[in-house]
């Protein structure tokens, strides 16, 4: 309460995400009524769609999810197509106060589709920002060869560094959306003129799903072997392509010996030479397995070199005409490993499918 | 600069995570040195271990790297194993600032190791907890069977809920270490009392490891077949299982119709019975073909229904004798389809090997 009180004193907009649950324990709604003094009420639609969602999913309503029906008279509702917490939406005095359940994949999409439009409707100056997308490059070697944009004061440029590779993130203000479009435009064009083929995507791009476009748009399919990776490449690549047609015809995962031997690899996996005859080995059997185009895997050992600490994969892909092969070996950390192997893997398919043309 | 002065002025620790990376944007640092009005130096032993890094690593080390050698005179550095941005840990007029790197893989072992039991050497009043971890109840249904226990003070009972299952968190705060734990031991034999099975771990547990332990406690072999899942239930079991020897003998990934009749699946996947007897053939042949004790398949169908907006899962598991066999259908919303059907799955898994005692 006192946090909320602090905030809405001043700032115009405060956002809340949480404590929208069914518990007792949730007690946004109650904070938000008690600071502008109203009293909330069941509100009968409400009532009618969180035990029409319980009706649908073939169970009976707690008691305690009425409390998630409840609104004052300054609040509006803000429905939440993925759960049973709708949002508020409260104007008064001139301020706003928006309410989001905590779950990110419940608040996300009410965000985008209700929140974001209406505060844009508020008007003002704009700002924009558009996210560029790296892989294969360090923070620190980014820093080095774009830098000297991180000091200008518009657009303003920022370096993150994600799991899938470092982030820059180009920020506009201007007074009208155009201009501050036009200035974004221009800036990205100077920094993919220097990074070039390390972008692999912007925004919400995700690598697993641009490079499953590049499959399918080719009408090609693709197969998988993995040891060390688990399953994190099959379910990368599964889970980010679900629209796009079943390019990925299926997956073997393979770190029993017995299991490597009865499929026909022999070799290794050893820090060799015989690593990458094993990777590119793995590659072709999982492509004829599965009666695929392409065949991809990722295969290493997972203890670590004793002297560096480090630990060694080996990446291959092989088509079915085998005139197109690649096969690299990648040292890591190894609690970076299967991460950078699998999205190195993902990267290193994309080049292929690039240079294919 | 702001926010961490008003911190500073308010309270007598201060922790801060993030802006320790090599780039300019990284002001962590010089925040820091600035509000304390004390000058920044390279320590020679930093500059060395992150040099000795990039060595290790085969690589030249960026001249930006250096900024993370910096120190002033009230710091001492936080060794970070993981990575090249070291901590800070200050101590001036009674107070005590500490600066940790923002990624969590870097941070969390550094604070296990390094701050938490410098912290816990500064005395006072001992705040414990411990969380119990549970499966297949609604939060708002746990909330009825133990909702008593969470107005009460001390203990405090709080739910969250997570993507592993709903979490209780008891909390007890008292003048000795000795007291709270005993006071959070009572409660939770209550709590398990209730809740019994539904609670299948606590604290650092993972369900992927607790349930691994017990198949490899019984020298029994897993294999593995998916096909909506895409490889995440295999992945989790290998993500999480890396030390504890190799009972996961292999996996199959298939979703495409040629595949899936190559390996022998007639019937389904469809919305009937026929997709629960899919489900128990896919089990019984990654079985068969891993050479496994136990066979575990997830099979379904992707689309939702018309009219209910949910989706049917099949989860199947064989034993080689046979004799033991389990398989049952669930209903979910499909943004959660895939994460519920892996963690319901070795759920089903976890009760069948406890079931065998």
């Amino acid at each position: 309460m006192g946090v909320l009180k602090q905030a809405y004193q001043r700032s115009d907009i405060c956002i809340v995400t949480g404590g929208l649950g069914p518990t007792r324990g949730d007690i946004t709604r109650d904070v938000i009524a008690g600071l502008l003094d109203e009293n909330m009420q069941i509100d009968p639609v409400l009532k009618e769609n969180i035990s029409g969602y319980f009706a649908r999913m073939g169970l009976e309503m707690p008691e305690n999810n009425l409390k998630q029906a409840m609104l004052i008279p300054s609040a509006i509702s803000i429905p939440n197509p993925l759960g049973t917490a709708p949002g508020w939406w409260v104007e008064k005095n001139g301020k706003i106060i928006v309410s989001l359940p905590g779950p990110p994949g419940e608040m996300q999409p009410m965000w985008q589709r209700e929140i974001y439009p209406r505060l844009e409707n508020k008007g003002g100056a704009v700002i924009l920002s558009r996210t560029l997308k790296t892989w294969g490059l360090s923070e620190a070697r980014i820093d080095e060869l774009v830098g000297r944009y991180m000091s200008l004061p518009s657009p303003t440029l920022a370096l993150y560094a994600k799991a899938d590779g470092i982030h820059m993130r180009i920020t506009a203000k201007a007074s009208h959306k155009n201009y501050a479009a036009e200035l974004i435009r221009e800036r990205e064009a100077e920094l993919r003129q220097i990074l070039k083929n390390n972008i692999w995507g912007a925004d919400n791009d995700v690598l697993e799903e641009v490079t499953g476009r590049l499959i399918a748009g080719k009408k090609l399919t693709l197969a998988v072997a993995e040891s060390i990776t688990g399953g994190l490449l099959s379910y990368s690549l599964n889970s980010h392509n679900l629209e796009n047609g079943h390019f990925l015809k299926g997956s073997i995962i393979a770190n029993d010996s017995e299991v490597r031997s009865s499929l026909g690899i022999t070799e290794g996996p050893g820090p060799s030479e015989a690593g990458l005859q094993s990777a590119v080995r793995m590659a072709a059997i999982a492509r004829d397995k599965f009666s695929a185009d392409i065949g991809m895997a990722i295969d290493g050992c997972t203890s670590p070199d004793q002297i560096s600490g480090t630990a060694k994969v080996f990446i291959a892909i092989s088509m079915r005409e085998s005139e197109h092969q690649f096969a690299q070996a990648y040292t890591w950390r190894p609690h970076q490993l299967v991460r950078r192997s699998v999205l190195h893997a993902i990267f290193n398919l994309r080049q292929f499918l690039l240079d294919m043309q």
